[in-house]
């Protein structure tokens, strides 16, 4: 049993709570000061507003001004803020980060800089490392996980990547559960990267939901999943030259990390309603304002994109035809052309 | 425009007929002595009964005493019978074979033998090699197609698998319309253990659908998606297993004729119902009769995947432990063993 801290209250910080303390950890889960809605309610009634459920009353809640208390004694800290957030994370966490306490992100994410795609971990990483002599290597969860689903304990599977193979392990360790299945990867810049393409991926696979509509047709068995399973297809073949490209290993794309969790994001999540939208006919401006202040973690890795791969064609590490379904993507959701997806471009060897 | 000659006129032998049409062709459906009355209503009312559409009247339809004449001056013969009917398909076309006139199978299925998992159109070649000197080798559309959606012209993205690649794009460019993408491979063992594989592996994801319904939830974007995208990436993980073991190249599930083709299984079709019967807890039997005789080819892949492997173990070239979901599958769907995915032997390196 150990001392377990979260920062970041949203719904999968709050969800990740719940394996711990099922596991028998004593669990502290920390508002950032947009969750202190979040935390009063969970303080008055045990119920979390976002996700919609009672949580368990062991996990005990923080507001944000109640850090230092809930730091003292920590034994394992938990990222689970915004992606956006991740710096402000850093700085917060660097006042209370040991060589001895590893760090666990559930904020997924990719960042450009000279050097090419950098996953969050790395990001977290640079934050802290002024504070320590021998910087924690953050380890991230990614795979296929609605945090609800998470929060309600329906078997999930899910990888933790970490540089430090043996410090993954054993916090790995600590996570699982009956129902919570964690793996280990060294691979951190093939399940980040998988871990943000999905999102813009799962975007394109739904537009064939607004193009059925669109055309009149109902959902059920025969729609337009021919198109559907096609963009599926090639987003998988994608994803695996992107991980390439950036370093990872092209295998993390066709596995959990990869193909698992652009399935899941398929299931219903706000991508696909977004890109139900785009496929309808709707402008992005239009399609974003019909999706009211969601976040749309999609349009931010389609920026990331857009210039990582004008960066690798200048470099001539990628040619633009590898990735001719990333390309219609962000040309559809960032210029808002029309959809049409590129089909004859596709599956070129 | 060539005259293409189609053997089967179920729904997906029907379907292909569409796009063949459109490209110009002079199309010729010859139906089995079982597609007597799919016959008779295109002939009287232009309705393929199953698929409930009507098909363009340039296909002609032809009962099967009528098969001398409909293969006269044929250019180009499709296969599109069920997969035990390929023998007895190889029979009636060996009357008809010529080395010029290319073999197209939309039949699909593995068979195994002394020599392992054999691929239907090697199953269909040996049917006829004794009738020509240089025997042919027919070439096998697969890839994520529902055959209705075809029918109404939904944008399609398939591969034309075989092992003559100069022979196989010949015939592709024969059947490329604008909604019907065809890709070629020379992975024939691949393409074909994956389009088996898929409808096993579609089973087994839609149990999180009976287990959700099972513990009384109602479909949505908060059910067991988590179980089931698990449960997906395994499949694909697998998939690339047996393709690698069989001979073939294991970047093949991973893309259109694997991941994409499981993915188009799972949207609504026969096996996802099976499997959600098994998931609801029914045993094999009742879930059986519950489909009410329609054709389950999970059962036939799964029979032959048991002996496979267990002759694959024999020959030590494959650990049972490197397939515990196909293993959990076979033992779910023909033993009658309850439901419970063995998470925890999943993912292994």
């Amino acid at each position: 049993m150990a001392t377990i801290t979260v920062l970041g209250a949203g719904m999968m910080g709050s969800a990740l709570c719940v394996p711990l303390v099922d596991r028998g950890h004593r669990v502290r889960l920390v508002g950032t000061h947009l969750d202190d809605d979040i935390i009063r309610s969970l303080r008055a009634k045990g119920i979390h507003p976002k996700l919609g459920l009672e949580l368990p009353r062991a996990i005990e809640p923080f507001p944000f001004d109640e850090i230092e208390r809930a730091m003292q004694g920590v034994e394992l800290m938990g990222v689970g803020v915004s992606s956006p957030g991740v710096r402000w994370a850093g700085e917060q966490l660097a006042r209370f980060v040991r060589p001895e306490v590893p760090i666990v992100m559930i904020t997924k994410g990719l960042e450009l800089d000279a050097g090419g795609l950098r996953p969050l971990p790395d990001v977290l990483r640079s934050c802290l490392s002024t504070k320590l002599e021998t910087p924690l290597h953050p380890a991230a969860i990614a795979g296929p996980c609605i945090a609800s689903e998470l929060a309600l304990r329906v078997p999930t599977c899910v990888v933790l990547a970490g540089r430090d193979s043996a410090a993954a392990e054993r916090v790995a360790a600590e996570l699982r559960t009956g129902y919570y299945h964690v793996w280990t990867s060294a691979d951190v810049v093939g399940v980040e990267v998988c871990a943000a393409l999905k999102n813009a991926y799962a975007m394109g696979i739904a537009f064939a939901l607004g193009l059925h509509e669109k055309r009149g047709g109902t959902p059920g068995s025969v729609a337009m999943h021919n198109h559907e399973s096609a963009v599926f297809a090639q987003s998988v073949v994608e994803m695996q030259r992107v991980v390439a490209r950036a370093g990872g290993n092209p295998a993390t794309a066709a596995a959990l990390a990869g193909v698992g969790d652009l399935d899941v994001t398929c299931n219903g999540g706000r991508t696909g309603r977004f890109g139900r939208l785009l496929g309808l006919g709707l402008s992005p401006g239009a399609a974003i304002d019909r999706m009211q202040g969601a976040t749309l973690e999609c349009l931010d890795i389609l920026r990331v994109m857009r210039a990582a791969v004008t960066l690798f064609e200048q470099r001539g590490v990628l040619s633009s035809e590898e990735l001719p379904l990333l390309r219609h993507l962000w040309e559809v959701a960032l210029d808002g052309a029309p959809v049409a997806v590129p089909f004859e471009l596709f599956f070129a060897d």
